[in-house]
């Protein structure tokens, strides 16, 4: 039988490789592209099966190219995961932590890991262009007084050492992941598997006071709960007053099916972008 | 009569850096600094006068880790501007466009000028860990065969010179920066002025449903528009469910005041971070 794909962007052992094999499984092959848009042309075009992208960072916040992606594709999600970012201190094969002199990483990764950097003055942070990517180097220049910050897949899949786990300073720094596929691969699921639904829509509102407070009303007035909603302002775009929403809710449950008849009346444009099971941010 | 000082993240030449003479003026010195955390501090324990930090872009979203500062220092934004994210070609002195083979920059800006390097399939993008420190890079280093993808700033300050304005694919790619002082700096500014005026909040709310929905009431029945809306779902945290919002008008008006106080009678937090000119978004 053939072997399933999953795109994802970035170098093996990115922390999306990590969200795809949580989200398609580990016998699904992993494809690392360098761009997003590469990812979704990949599931588009047939190339791929599915594909696993970031939509937020709790520290950094929305993958707004992914929501316009998400919006220009015709890919439905259809599962979500939050993985913690979680760096770690990794050297080639042989190397130990007493002589590490410099540690490569993406900046936003070393900045991650301040504490570490205050106590061990001696080691220098190097910016890299990515964390697994960085790994790599590493191992193969042969670097003998060099670590990285990487994830532990990027140590396993580079076979170098662990020298120490979790150095970042802010445990609560989560991604979410959604799992994409084309509308039709969608493989039939029953609401009835105890699992809570979470649905996420995009829709749009002319610019006048209370608009989107109307369209707010739809679920309110229905006592359907939503946890995430965002704008976003950019003048002179035709989308000028985008706003992605997500609920707590399956569209085949009454309430939540009247709530999208009624933001229909009140939107210009909505889609539903996808409804899958909630997964939990903490772990 | 000593010069005012303005501190960015990142290195000389950075986006902030053409944001910072903005908001500042060309008489304020500017301070590079590694991390935001930094940037913060240097205002709020007095080393610089003024900070000025990005908050989010049209294609990156917000940047969460900044309103996490707003929260915990207790600095004001006192302005906002939007600058377009303009990519150009950048090399040393006596490099024509016909020697470029490799072109460096962030794996972002690279990503941004695809269609670049499609028409000039002979050069190769190499990531490197900032834009405007690959300038620095290329022109220090003396290369002969390399370019940069940088702002015109860093073309600028690093005596370096640009080949190609503005290669990047979107154009609609705009960062929004804020100025931030301490309370007591605030230049005192009448409303009179003419300009119209944005406040930007953040305030929580217990997690029923509808919650939110009465929050807007707030505004809504006033008729003040909202120019921004997030939230902030992140699970186990005491500040679960975080609301940025911006709306346009100023405390002095009795519209505005009356819907802060009805706020503040729902909200279980509530802070105003700051009220301004509000700036437009395309030049």
């Amino acid at each position: 039988m053939k072997r399933s794909t999953v795109s994802f962007q970035g170098e093996a052992g990115a922390f999306s490789q990590i969200a795809a094999r949580e989200l398609a499984g580990t016998d699904a092959t992993p494809v690392p592209l360098p761009t997003f848009v590469e990812v979704f042309e990949s599931v588009a075009g047939g190339k791929c099966d599915a594909a696993v992208i970031p939509i937020e960072n709790t520290l950094h916040g929305s993958v707004h190219e992914n929501y316009d992606h998400l919006l220009h594709f015709e890919l439905e999600i259809q599962s979500e995961t939050f993985v913690r970012i979680v760096h770690n201190l990794i050297a080639p094969e042989g190397v130990s932590f007493r002589d590490i002199r410099r540690v490569f990483s993406h900046p936003v990764a070393l900045n991650q890991c301040l504490r570490f950097f205050e106590n061990n003055r001696g080691i220098e942070k190097v910016s890299f262009y990515d964390t697994a990517g960085s790994v790599k180097m590493i191992t193969e220049e042969k670097l003998t007084d060099a670590g990285a910050i990487a994830s532990a897949a990027a140590a396993d899949i580079y076979k170098a050492r662990i020298l120490k786990k979790s150095i970042e300073d802010d445990r609560a720094n989560f991604t979410r992941f959604f799992l994409l596929r084309k509308p039709a691969a969608r493989s039939k699921r029953s609401r009835e598997d105890g699992s809570t639904y979470k649905t996420s829509l995009v829709f749009t509102v002319r610019n006048v006071p209370g608009a989107l407070f109307k369209c707010l009303s739809a679920f309110a007035l229905r006592d359907l709960n939503m946890t995430k909603i965002e704008s976003r302002p950019l003048r002179g775009k035709p989308w000028e007053y985008l706003f992605y929403l997500d609920f707590m809710g399956h569209p085949e449950q009454p309430s939540a099916k009247n709530a999208l008849g009624h933001l229909a009346e009140l939107a210009d444009m909505l889609r539903v972008l996808g409804c899958y099971p909630a997964a939990k941010s903490t772990k």
